[in-house]
This record gives C-alpha cells, sequence and structure tokens, in this order.
C-alpha cells in the first residue's frame, strides 16, 4: 500500500496515458496505421530537438544511438575531441575507444563544465578533428553544458561536427539544435518524453549526412543511412519496437496538449530553481558549479552517509532518488524534474529529504526547504 | 467494430495479462525487484532454449543480437559459412559483409534447405571457417532448417561454432541448444515469447566465450562480455527495456502455468499440421519443402493475384497475414501458428482465406479445408 515515488533522473514516471496506449493490442509494424504513426512521431520529435532535420527512432537504449553517431560519422584512426566530465562524457571516449578512433579528451573535473575557448583552442591546434562529443545534461554530475557557445565554435569549421548526448537533457534544458549548430543530437526515451526505456532517438543535420561517405567502420543495426532509406519510406530498417512508439506518440500529444516543448522547459526551469533553492536552504551543497535544471544533485552533509540517506528516502519514505556513480559513489544523491514530474513530487521530495536528514541526526529546520520551494512556486505559478 | 486477427509471423498477438504487467507503473532498473526480475527471466529463458548457458537479453529488435554474434566472435578477414536460403539467411550474409567477414555462401533455392553434407563439404575444404550462420525457421519461405544435422557436423570441430537465427524458430520448431551444439543462439521477444518487439536474446555456449578474446571487430552495445559481467551481477550494462522485461516475465510465468516449452512445441506442431493439411485440401501449395511449424506459406492460387488475396484477408475479413518478400514478393502469402495463437484462430484464418479465394473468383469449396483442419485438431486434442 505505501506509495512509490519515482525522482531518478530516468527512468521517469509514465503517465497512465500512456502506459495504457502501450498496453492497447499490438498491431503490425506494416500497416498503414503504423506507417502513419512513425510519420507522426518523427515530426513530431523535430520541435523537441528544435530542429528541422529528420529524428530516426531506434528500439535500443540510447547509448545505441551514441554508438551510432560514432560509427557512422568516422573512421578508424580519425581524430575527435571528447568533452569528459562525467560518467557519460567518458561513454563517449570509451566508444571512440572501441572503435579504433583516436579521441583527445577534455578533462574537466567532474561537477564543472569545459571552457569553450579550450575547445577552440583544440580545434585550432588540431584541424583535423572530426567530431566534438558533448554532452548538454551530464546527468552523473547533475550539470549543463554550454552547448551554445561549443556550437559557435564548431559551426563554421566545415570538417567539424559537433555530436551531443541529450539523453537526459532534451526536453529538460534549452536546446536548440539548428540554431546552435548540433550535427546530431542523441536522446532516449525514459527521461522527459515520459516513456519506458527502449527507445533511443537521433536528429542528423545536412551537414553530418556527406560524413557517413567517407566513414569506414562497420554499422548495421544503427546504420543512419538505412534508417533515413526507411524513413522515406515511413518504416524502420528493422522491427520496431511498437508498443512503445505507440507510447511516443501519446507522450507527444500530451506534451503538445500541454503547451509544448518551451512550456514544458519553463516547468523543468521552476522546479529546478525551486528545489535548489531548497536545497541551499537547507545547508545542502549542489554537486554542480553549472547546475542543470533537469536534475538536481547535491552531496551528502558532513556526518551523513550518502547511501544512507538515499536508502532512508528509499526504505522508509517511498522516494526513490539516484545515488553517485564512480567517483561520487556514496557521497551524493541526486533527484530529477524532468518528464512527468510536477511541483507537488518535489515538495514531497524536499519533505522527504528533511525527514531523513533528520531521521539521520544531521541537524535540519523541518519546512526550510519546502518554504523555499513554495517561494519559487508561488512566483513562477506554472 | 470489426475485429482484427493478427496472423502475421512477428509482430503475433500480446496476451492481456502480458500487456497489463508492462503497463503497471515503471519501477528503477537498479532496485531489488528488478535485479530479481532480471535472474528470472534469464532463469526462465533456459529450458525455452534446453540450455544450461546463459541467456543475454538486449534492448534491441533481433537484428541487434545477430549483429553482436558477429561482432562478438569474429575479426576482420575471419572466414564464415553463411547459409542462404531466403531473407534472413541474406541477413547474416549482409552482416558480414558490414565487418568485413569472408563469408562463403551456400546458396539455397528459396524454400529447400541446405544439405548438412554440403555444409560438411565446405567445412572439409576450408577449416579455417570459425562460424556457421544457419536459420532455425527462415521466415520469409516458411521453411524449418535441420539444425540437430548441421550441429552434428560441427559440434566436433574445436576452431568452429555454430551460431543460429531462432528469432522465429525458438518455441515453435524443435531446438535443443544444448544436446545439438548450437554456440550462439539468438531470438526476439515478438514471436513465440508473446511480447512486443524490442526485447533480443542471445544465448551463448562455453564453446563460444574464448572466441571472444581473439576477436577484434569494434563493439560496445552488443559486447557480450559486458553483458555477462552484468548479468553475474543481475544487472544489464545500459539502461534495459524496464516495462518489456517485466512482460517477459509474466510471459515465461504463462509458458509455465501452460505445461511449459514441450506443451507449447506440441501446440504448435499441431497447428502447423492442421493449418498445413487445410490448405492441402483447398489445393494450394506450400511454399517450402521443408515446412516449418511455425508459419505456413502459400502460393496464390492461379489467377489470384497475391497482394489481392492478402488485402482481401485483411480488408474486408480483419485478417492481417504476411505477404512475399523478395523474389515471393505478391506472390505468396504466410501465416503464424506461434505464440499466442490457438486453434479458433487457425480456423478463423483458413475459413478467411476459402472465403477471400471465393471472392477472388477462384473456385474453392467452402468448409474443405476447414473439415481437413478439424480433423487434425479431433485427433490430437490440444
Amino acid at each position: 500500500m505505501k506509495k512509490v515515488y519515482l525522482m531518478t533522473p530516468g527512468p521517469t514516471p509514465v503517465p497512465s496515458e500512456v502506459r495504457l496506449a502501450e498496453a492497447r493490442e499490438i498491431i503490425h509494424h506494416r500497416t498503414k496505421e503504423f506507417s502513419d504513426t512513425i510519420k507522426i512521431v518523427s515530426e513530431g520529435l523535430k520541435p523537441i530537438f528544435k530542429t528541422k532535420n529528420s529524428v530516426f527512432t531506434f528500439a535500443a537504449s540510447g547509448t545505441g544511438a551514441m554508438e551510432g553517431a560514432v560509427c557512422n560519422l568516422l573512421s578508424k584512426g580519425d581524430k575527435a575531441l571528447v568533452i569528459k566530465g562525467g560518467k557519460f562524457g567518458e561513454r563517449w571516449a570509451n566508444l571512440c575507444k572501441a572503435y579504433g578512433v583516436e579521441a583527445i579528451s577534455v578533462e574537466v573535473e567532474w561537477g564543472d563544465v569545459a571552457d569553450p575557448a579550450v575547445v577552440k583552442k583544440h580545434l585550432d591546434d588540431n584541424p583535423d578533428i572530426k567530431v566534438v562529443f558533448a554532452t548538454l545534461c551530464e546527468t552523473s554530475t547533475a550539470t549543463e553544458y554550454p552547448i551554445r557557445e561549443y556550437g559557435e565554435v564548431i559551426k563554421s569549421r566545415p570538417n567539424t561536427l559537433l555530436v551531443v548526448d541529450a539523453i537526459s537533457g532534451l526536453a529538460a534544458c534549452d536546446l536548440q539544435v539548428d540554431n546552435w549548430g548540433v550535427d546530431v543530437c542523441v536522446s532516449g526515451s525514459q527521461k522527459s518524453l515520459m516513456l519506458p526505456p527502449g527507445l533511443a532517438f537521433a536528429s542528423i543535420s545536412d551537414k553530418a549526412w556527406p560524413f557517413m561517405d567517407k566513414s569506414n567502420l562497420p554499422k548495421f543495426y544503427f546504420d543512419f543511412k538505412k534508417a533515413r532509406k526507411a524513413l522515406e519510406k515511413s518504416d524502420t530498417p528493422f522491427t520496431p519496437a511498437v508498443s512503445l512508439i505507440m507510447g511516443l506518440k501519446q507522450a507527444l500529444e500530451m506534451i503538445n496538449a500541454d503547451g509544448g516543448i518551451d512550456k514544458i522547459l519553463e516547468r523543468v526551469t521552476v522546479m529546478g530553481d525551486a528545489t535548489q533553492a531548497a536545497m541551499k536552504a537547507l545547508g545542502l551543497k549542489l554537486i554542480s558549479k553549472h547546475p542543470a535544471k533537469a536534475l538536481t544533485g547535491i552531496f551528502a552533509p558532513d556526518g551523513v552517509d550518502g547511501k544512507e540517506l538515499k536508502k532512508t528516502l528509499e526504505k522508509k519514505y517511498g522516494v526513490m532518488v539516484a545515488g553517485g556513480q564512480d567517483q561520487f559513489e556514496g557521497k551524493v544523491i541526486r533527484l530529477t524534474h524532468l518528464g512527468y514530474i510536477c511541483q507537488f513530487d518535489i515538495i514531497t521530495a524536499i519533505a522527504a529529504i528533511e525527514l531523513s536528514l533528520h531521521d539521520l541526526k544531521h541537524p535540519v529546520e523541518l519546512g526550510k526547504g519546502l518554504k523555499a520551494a513554495q517561494e519559487v512556486f508561488a512566483k513562477a505559478s506554472i
């Protein structure tokens, strides 16, 4: 009977309307209804990415589309720049390594971002860098990277592409794929799009396609050209994840009915502000120097074990948050504001954090964080 | 209001119990409940494959696991033998090509199978063939291949593996992964397992693992060693398709409650026999010389256009069957007996075929096919 509140940065709660759309009887993927659905969701994703480019959907986790970006754009021995300030930046480096791509890393302290000037310097020193791999919202450090500024540096260079992992950042952080010159933007279903995991997305710019003609890396399931050929006929190259795509159609309808992408971004921003104001009011330290609005990460206060805090939230209060990964393991908790999360979920999470800290004998004034959050909500009225 | 009868060889109907299991509120994948689920489904898949090997689950279509078999086991320039008698045999050849593996093809006429003696001769002539890629049930030709006999030829050769695409064949055709020496067996969720598409499976033998140490092909998302390391902790290397895995747990429970894999196989066999008896009674020609029980493919009779027959079945009667692919396009229809299909679905499909042929002015004695099918059902009592 105890309620569970899923506040992890993916999977995020899936609305019942989406779950029921997925639960209807399955339809065959070679029918007019399903072709129409493919067309509708492909078009419907464009405003979310703020792009006129085609957006492709794969039956995979987001990492699958990240792998696609590497193996479609590059050749063995090619040079790439990887911005590496957390677990997901490292994933780009690991992908490059797996494919024999020479990755120059911009090493960033966890919680910080790479200076666009450093990116520029690397590109000036290495004009043969073909791709810059970046992360919009580095989930492991709850940090938002200045993709717009990286785009300014890269856009004018005809031989260099900007590839962005927006798996947790899409529809949660400001992102303007076309205006900012993001050539390949990758995302996944289990974040702001309010779906279960199992779909990966990639938008691809006109500038990126010719790079694929030169790529000699092996590719098959994540072959972007095959995806393009299929999408021209409102089809997919391999059997699509039919039920998840029916859910995606429903989720996009809900996003539109609710005012579209800009309204979503406004709400996430307010919820991020409220959460972060609450954490500050409670004297808790954010893990990021450039906090994303998509999620908030805090260090467990002195004398409190991060794992205990996470466990208390989960076991005693039913509030599921994420802990820390790698170097942050046991030290931090992270909670999301993206997707199907509203202001009273934030209130619930803050109340549970206050109570848990109290349980763990950390001095805390109950209600202080809640008040700070309410003050943000009162001003914003989302 | 008109009922739709999905008789295509994938996606197949998904029971409401499975759809509802998928529709429950999403849980996080790093919880005890989900770890337990991973353990339960990994163990539960073993008797379906008839193996003691680990069975891995990927968020992907079946083709993803096929790609995994190629890129994990082989190196560039390695030699492989591909048994190619339909669209899916060709997929193995295309995958080898994409990865620079030298594929020797055993070309088989569509609807026929490769003689095990021919496979043996190739292996004797080319002892450096590392992998034989075969298909259990070639869906495009409704043909069952003699995997057991291929296994007999390969099993004793320490430097050669047998890899089988059992995407439509699993739990529909007889398959004994361990007894027959199938080293990697690949399958998918949207066939006999009664799930939506979106999960791929691979069982991996002890003989196969050392091949991976020598493989130099790039791999990441479908890296089998990463999958093994994760499964040791009842985990997955990347975010799993949580809702589909909850459905898989439910589907495996239903299979067990219904008598397990052998009972399923018995029922599919009877339904295949009944359908094929009906088709013969109606004077229709099977497209396969070695018809699988998983599905039945027939040529449209002289004077009847295959596309018209498929269209009449679909538009007038709501019975969705598959048409022909590539060289069979417009000439054949294929209907399934696998997964969540029972004898009265078969009766429905036969009745609709009789009526459609009548509509298309083909001389047909209404009820003749139905009688032949009923006679099979009456004897078998499934």
